[in-house]
C-alpha cells in the first residue's frame, strides 16, 4: 500500500522547510513543520487507501509549503503552556484541510490554476476526477485524524468542532470569491473585502490558533486572546498575499502572480492602494501583539512569527 | 438569509415521501423521513450561509429521495431500544453526506450525469463551481451537525467517527470506480466487484446503522448485530441497483438507466448474470434477517424495510 518514498519526494519536505525558513527568517520557528509532516505521513500511511489516492494526497499535502497554519497551532499550544506533542495531530489536520482547499480552488471550474507551490496543480498532475476525490478525502481524513488521535473524546470533539467551523467558513469564503451573489445592499467595497478575507483565509487561521489553545488546555481568557491574535494575523496574512500578487513574479511565488488583477478580484491594493494596504498590515500587526500581551513570554514565538509574516516576500 | 420556501419546493419532500412509500411499500416505514428533512431544514437555516450556497445545498439535499440511510439510522436506534429523536441529528447528517457524494459523483469530470432524482443535477442547475463548493460544504456541515447537536461530547465524537469512517470509505469506493488503479494481482472480477460495492455503497449504509445503534445506546453485541445487518443490506441494495440499471428505464428511475453497461463498469449482472444476482440478493436478505434475530421485536421495522429493499423497482 505505502510504497517506499522516493529520494526525490523525501527531499521535498526539506526543501519546503528551507523555503519556510527563508520566508519567515528563522529556522527555529519553522522547525516544528518537520514534526507535522512526519505525523501527516504516518497518518496517511496508516489508512487503507488505494495507492493512486495516497500518492495524490501526498503530492498535495506534503508539497513544499510554509506550513503556516500548523505552526500557528503548535505555537498557540505552547503559548498557553501546552507541550508541542499535544497539538501535533491537530496541526496535521489543519494542514490537510488547507491542502484540500488549495486542490479544489485550483480546479478548472474554480480558479483554473496550473501552478501551485512551484509544481503543477494536482488536477494537472493526476487528473480532475482524482483532484476532486483527493480533496474530498483530505477533508474527511482531517476530521478522522482529530477524532482518532486526540484524547479524551471531549477534547477531540471540541478540537474537531473548531476545525470544521474554520473549514466551513473557508468554503463560504470561496463561494463569496468564486460564485459571488449580488452585493449586499449598502455594503461598501472595503466591508465586502473584509468579509471575503475573513472567511476565505481568516477563519482557518483563527481555527488553527484556537485548536492549539484547546490542545494546550487554555482557559477561556487565553482562548479569547489567541482568537483575537488569529483574527488579526489571518487578515494581515491575506493583505500581504494581495500585495505580493501585484509586486512579485510567478517564479518567485511558485504560484501564478498577477491573477487577482487579471480577474478583477476585490483586493486590498485595489481598494486601499499599496500604501493603504501597508498601513493596514502595520495596524493588524500591532493588534496581534496587543492580543498576546497577557500571555507573556510563552507567546514569544507567535510574536516573532507575526513580525516575519508582516514582511514576508513569498 | 433563509428566504421563505416556495410552494413548489415545499411540495418536493412530500413527493419524495410519497415516492419512498411507493418504493418501500409501507407508509409507516418512511414517515420518519419527514422528521429528518425538518431537522435538516432547521440546521441549514441556522448556519450563516450565503443565499446561493444555501439554495444549492437545499436543492441537492432536500430533493426527492428515498432517505434510505437516515431511515436505517432511525430504525437502528429503535432496534436497540432508543428513542427516534435521539438519532434524528445523526440521520440528518448521514443524508447530507449521501447528498454530497451524489453531487460530486455527478460532476462532468466524474460520472458526468445530467439527471438525478428526476431533476437536473446540481452542476447543471447551479454551475460546476457551485456544485463543487456545495458538496464540500455538505460534508463539512454534516460533521458540524453531529458535533453541535449530539450530547454528551463523548457520544458526539463516537458518532462523528462512524460517519466520517463511512464517508472516507465511500470516497475510496468512488476512486476504485472512477479512477481505477490496475487490478490487484490475482483478484477475481467477483472479488473486485465486492470490494468496490463494499466501499462505494456499503460503507455509508453500514455507518448509518452503527450511528443509529450508538445513538440508541447499543451495547457491543447489538452494535455488532447491526453492523452485520448493515453490511448485508448495503451490498444487497447495490446489487438491486445494478439490476435496476439494466431492467428499468431512465424515466422510471429518475436517473440515467443503462449507464453501467454503456461504460463497461463491473456490475453484478455483468459478472453473475441476472439470475445469479437475484440469488445473491436472496442470500443477503437472509443474512440480514439472521443478524437481526437476537434483537427481537424492536428490529421489526428493519426486517420489513429489508424485505421491501429486496424487491424495490426504483
Amino acid at each position: 500500500m505505502s510504497e517506499p518514498v522516493s529520494a526525490a519526494e523525501r527531499s521535498r519536505p526539506r526543501a519546503a522547510r528551507a523555503a519556510s525558513a527563508r520566508t519567515f527568517g528563522m529556522d527555529d520557528l519553522t522547525a516544528p513543520a518537520a514534526l507535522v509532516e512526519a505525523r501527516l505521513e504516518r497518518w496517511l500511511a496508516s489508512r487503507e487507501l488505494p495507492d493512486n489516492l495516497l500518492q495524490a494526497i501526498r503530492y498535495a499535502a506534503l508539497a513544499p509549503g510554509k506550513r503556516l497554519r500548523p505552526i500557528l497551532t503548535l505555537h498557540s499550544c505552547a503559548a498557553v503552556g501546552g507541550r508541542e506533542q499535544d497539538a501535533v495531530a491537530a496541526a496535521a489536520a489543519v494542514e490537510l484541510i488547507h491542502a484540500f482547499s488549495l486542490v479544489h480552488d485550483d480546479l478548472p471550474a474554480m480558479d483554473d490554476d496550473d501552478l501551485r507551490r512551484g509544481r503543477p496543480t494536482l488536477h494537472r498532475h493526476a487528473g480532475e476526477a482524482m483532484a476532486i476525490l483527493a480533496g474530498d478525502a483530505m477533508l474527511g481524513l482531517a476530521v478522522e485524524l482529530v477524532l482518532a488521535e486526540i484524547d479524551p473524546p471531549r477534547l477531540a470533539a471540541a478540537v474537531c468542532a473548531e476545525l470544521i467551523a474554520g473549514c466551513n467558513a473557508m468554503i463560504v469564503g470561496q463561494v463569496y470569491d468564486t460564485v459571488p451573489a449580488p452585493p449586499e445592499p449598502g455594503e461598501e467595497p472595503a466591508a465586502r473585502l473584509r468579509r471575503v478575507h475573513r472567511h476565505k483565509t481568516g477563519a482557518l487561521i483563527r481555527a488553527s490558533c484556537r485548536m492549539g489553545a484547546r490542545c494546550g488546555g487554555a482557559g477561556q481568557a487565553a482562548l479569547e486572546r489567541l482568537t483575537e491574535f488569529g483574527e488579526a494575523v489571518g487578515l494581515m496574512y491575506q493583505i500581504v498575499d494581495d500585495l505580493l500578487d501585484v509586486t512579485q513574479t510567478t517564479e518567485h511565488l511558485g504560484k501564478t502572480a498577477g491573477k487577482d488583477a487579471g480577474r478583477d478580484k476585490l483586493t486590498y491594493p485595489a481598494v486601499h492602494g499599496i500604501e493603504g494596504s501597508r498601513r493596514e498590515i502595520e495596524r493588524l500587526r500591532r493588534a496581534a501583539f496587543d492580543a498576546l500581551a497577557p500571555l507573556g513570554p510563552p507567546a514569544e514565538p507567535l510574536r516573532t512569527l507575526c513580525d516575519r509574516l508582516a514582511v514576508r516576500t513569498r
